[in-house]
């Protein structure tokens, strides 16, 4: 098309909002527009861009014998409180009345509706597995949306669900899906996405992978070892550490006073010894089901992870409040689990080979040295309950443990029987025998994978866009002699309507606007080939091509351009599809 | 792909909550499923048909240059706000407020984003005329969805704007769009879809059409003239009507007592006098800013259209209730717009020419003969306010207005100034001037266009589909040997594979089923060409094909199936490409 039907301003200046570059360029670039807080509007080059890679993911999902299909966002809350998801999940669930005063909701995901699709069309395991995808929309009510489309609160989503009849034909498709993952980052430009062991948190079942584009504007965490292949989340990842005093003998409980030294740093300076001989006690409120205060204990220089305790505890960790506090003999900022009353303790792992450690007294002003968890406290629970931390040592190979930061771009999950069995799905087995299917999701945000290609592939002038994704993969510049007694414009216009006649999507600036201003629109819009016609290069029957990626540049004579363009296209592409 | 991997569930039986054919069929040929009232999730089928009717509209949207776009379903109130449409809307249009307590709503129509959107990225007169469109997800709060896709709650739309700096502009694009809207539907199958003048509702703007597809189920009346090409819809439908009694002499009004006789019919009967001659007397609420009492006065037996009296009133007619009367003068049952206070007289063109009519005398118990407009209300206000009947003259040649049902399959409204001005959007013209420019607004429900092919296209066994829109245009279907010792499978197989390689969407069935199931699973599925190998076609080399349009059949060599169906493919698709 001509960039003169183009709608949509782009300019230089970086908008105040944006601190992601994918944001920035998508803004100056004129690909989305914001109406609202995480709610945009795809002007024609961000669809372009979306649409391209909806493609790309397609072709992989059909290839997987995946059926397609579309699934409604407003959902009736009845199917989401088959699962016990509509009363669990709050905020970020917008939830509503319709004029009939039925209970409604925006679906930020569609475990119970395809669950339900599936449960309506198929019985019997000659059907299984199979797969359902579709590019739906998906409300997220985030409370502070930001990021542009890294976090949106309205976005279209590929999300993919498998139905199986045994934990091996989970594995396998898992295992299927995770490939097709591999070489959908690789088609749309991202070939550096690694998959991190995560948390499946509210999703359900056990084994769960996020794929990561390591960058340092990330918002996620990622953990890696820096000589094998170890990656996780922080919500999952684990690591060896070596205790810092467990050759040291036993010592005698001993109460010394810490007059308002309270927290682990104070009472730290106040004994002029380092925090890792500190124990960090958190007290959280009871969980449902049981009535006793949960007591977490950890090193003193180390985090409680709350995704690894709620798997511990079965539900969601809360701090408790001074009030939990009553008739369990405990005191705030002097608490322990030794010598406390009605509480679980749990005490994570790496303290088990510390010794002569510090904690409260549960005493006002008090402290005790020369705690020893196994001679102290022998029955409390030993569960892994901290974040890792950079410099710890890989569980896996010895290495040391690295933490960078990422932007997930996409998520497999294994879910179990979670849906099925709460939806009363069944099929009926070999011997007639009626079962519940197990279920894997499969996701992948678009308006983010967008949004991460840019901050992966970007230089000062916009995004690098490859050309499988491009809004347009070669755009036609042509510039006029100052006289303008040249017929730039005839030749430029024949040019541009014999590669758009072979099916290529071109993107032709004919403006009569300086150089400098076309070529940064061009650049703004990523276009991966750019051709300039101009009266130089006229002169010597040629139009030169810039490789926007590299800087390369070239002549190419004006009757070759096309078949030119084919073949180097065709190149690009072939190098995309290039899998290990 | 093979009908095995298909998911849906297809069948005989007619759902019991159908009563179109077009649900029906969605529904028995596993298109479609309803998981709430007016709520759908599409099948791999379904969604095949609307992505193939979208990619035939995107293509005559790109060729009239028109810029798509996506804009999102949640909307900021604040948008609806500018154009006042937030609070005069209401019941369909669904409000909430998101977790930051915003108001937000769920758009069922975009003028207010999408000029937004034009307000923010255009400023010049040279960037005239333009267009923007999208296929975007549309939520209407219907309060009785029916009709399967006809009238769903949540439905994609095909919706596009031109903006334009003068009314030539908007008349010339918007029969650009009316060309276009006829070639498209043409090539969905349904060439006989006619355009109709229509009410623009509360769209504002004067100009409007409706495209409909004559269809004896549909829930839109359609006035049509047995002679010419006039044809509108009941809103704005006008004719002629022949004076029953106009060379009559005018006599003396006279009182009548009526006793209990309040009805039209009442009073005919108890006069024996044809309903004809009686006047109707409507009485509505006051409007904004206007104190007076509306009274509408009909001929006796037709109804006030109020879609035409919203228009005098420039404002929705609300009916009265008894506590208008009030300081009228007007008797309930007795009502006439003679010898009434405060209040506006409406008089229906139709009357000025009857002569000695029966209207009430605003006394209980008593009617008032020989009224006639002209002298006895000299100062009522003449309108057309009356709905057209079947039997009415033609304005335009005079031929006999016929009353048909038809279904509306699009849409396209001149929106004048009423959104660009009501959001301040303006441009600046050649002298430097600030305007405020015009607008057009075009529609295509996808999903009602999916029904509306099948109400057009269908037979006892399913939906007809044409080439261009079918989910496969081509289906294999292998018939075994009794005994299983021949060689279909391999030779089924290898041809299917032809076929598909050669980029021909192709339903393979390849069952081990009784030849009749198969046959009515293709004919439900509407597959235009079926190609069927059995035992008996294998004896002559040859593959059996149907055309599903014409019942047409025949045999092809097995070795020349592949040049055939593409030659046979190519000729259906020609067809549907010849416009008038």
């Amino acid at each position: 098309m001509k960039i003169t039907e183009l709608i949509g301003k782009r300019f230089k200046e970086k908008p105040s909002e944006t601190k992601l570059k994918s944001h920035e360029f998508l803004i100056r670039g004129g690909y989305v527009r914001s109406v609202a807080s995480g709610i945009f509007v795809e002007l024609l080059p961000g669809l372009r861009v979306a649409r391209n890679i909806e493609n790309i993911i397609r072709n992989e999902m059909n290839d997987l014998g995946a059926n397609e299909v579309a699934m409604p966002l407003v959902t009736p809350a009845q199917l989401w409180r088959e699962t016990g998801r509509y009363d669990v999940i709050n905020g970020e669930l917008l939830k509503f009345k319709d004029r009939n005063s039925h209970e409604m909701l925006l679906a930020m995901t569609h475990e119970e509706t395809v669950t339900a699709v599936a449960r309506a069309e198929t019985s019997s395991y000659r059907e299984y597995p199979f797969s359902i995808y579709q590019f739906g929309k998906k409300f997220r009510d985030e409370a502070r949306p930001r990021g542009g489309q890294i976090r949106a609160r309205e976005f279209t989503m590929k999300d993919a669900y498998s139905f199986h009849t045994s934990q091996e034909s989970v594995d396998e498709i898992y295992e299927e899906y995770a490939k097709a993952y591999h070489r959908i980052f690789a088609q749309v430009g991202i070939p550096q996405v690694v998959s991190v062991k995560s948390d499946s948190g509210m999703m359900g079942g056990k084994i769960a992978h996020e794929y990561m584009l390591l960058c340092d504007d990330g918002e996620d965490t990622i953990i890696t070892c820096d000589k094998c292949d170890y990656r996780a989340n922080r919500e999952v990842a684990e690591s060896r550490v070596v205790p810092e005093n467990p050759e040291e003998e036993m010592a005698a409980l001993e109460k010394i006073e810490t007059p308002n030294a309270k927290t682990i740093e104070e009472v730290a300076h106040f004994l002029k010894m380092s925090p890792i001989r500190m124990i960090k006690t958190v007290v959280y409120k009871p969980v449902p089901g049981d009535d006793r205060v949960v007591v977490v204990m950890v090193r003193g220089d180390r985090e409680v992870n709350e995704a690894k305790l709620s798997k511990v505890l079965r539900a969601e960790p809360e701090f408790a409040d001074d009030t939990v506090f009553e008739n369990t003999g405990m005191v705030p900022g002097y608490a322990s689990g030794l010598g406390a009353r009605n509480v679980r303790v749990i005490v994570d792992k790496m303290l088990t080979h510390e010794r002569n450690m510090v904690t409260g007294a549960n005493e006002k002003g008090i402290h005790l040295c020369n705690f020893n968890i196994s001679r102290d406290l022998p029955n409390a629970e030993i569960f892994d309950v901290v974040s890792v931390a950079s410099g710890d040592i890989c569980k896996q190979c010895g290495g040391n443990i690295k933490i960078s930061r990422g932007i997930e771009v996409g998520n497999i999950f294994q879910l179990g029987e979670k849906y099925t069995k709460a939806m009363g799905m069944t099929y009926t087995d070999e011997n007639g025998e009626i079962k519940t299917p197990l279920m894997g999701c499969y996701g992948i945000g678009i308006g983010r994978l967008v949004a991460s290609v840019i901050e992966a592939r970007n230089d000062e002038r916009g995004p690098i866009w490859p050309v499988s994704i491009a809004p347009w993969p070669v755009s036609l510049t042509v510039i006029y002699s100052k006289t303008g007694d040249d017929n730039n414009e005839k030749i430029s216009n024949d040019l541009y309507t014999d590669i758009k006649n072979a099916g290529i999507e071109i993107l032709f600036d004919d403006r009569k606007i300086s150089a400098g201003e076309k070529f940064a629109d061009i650049d703004l819009l990523g276009v991966p080939l750019q051709l300039v016609l101009s009266p130089k290069t006229i002169e010597m029957d040629s139009v030169e091509w810039k490789n926007r990626a590299t800087g390369e540049k070239g002549l190419v004579k004006i009757k070759e351009v096309l078949s030119w363009t084919q073949t180097w296209l065709k190149n690009e592409e072939a190098k995309l599809k290039t899998f290990e």
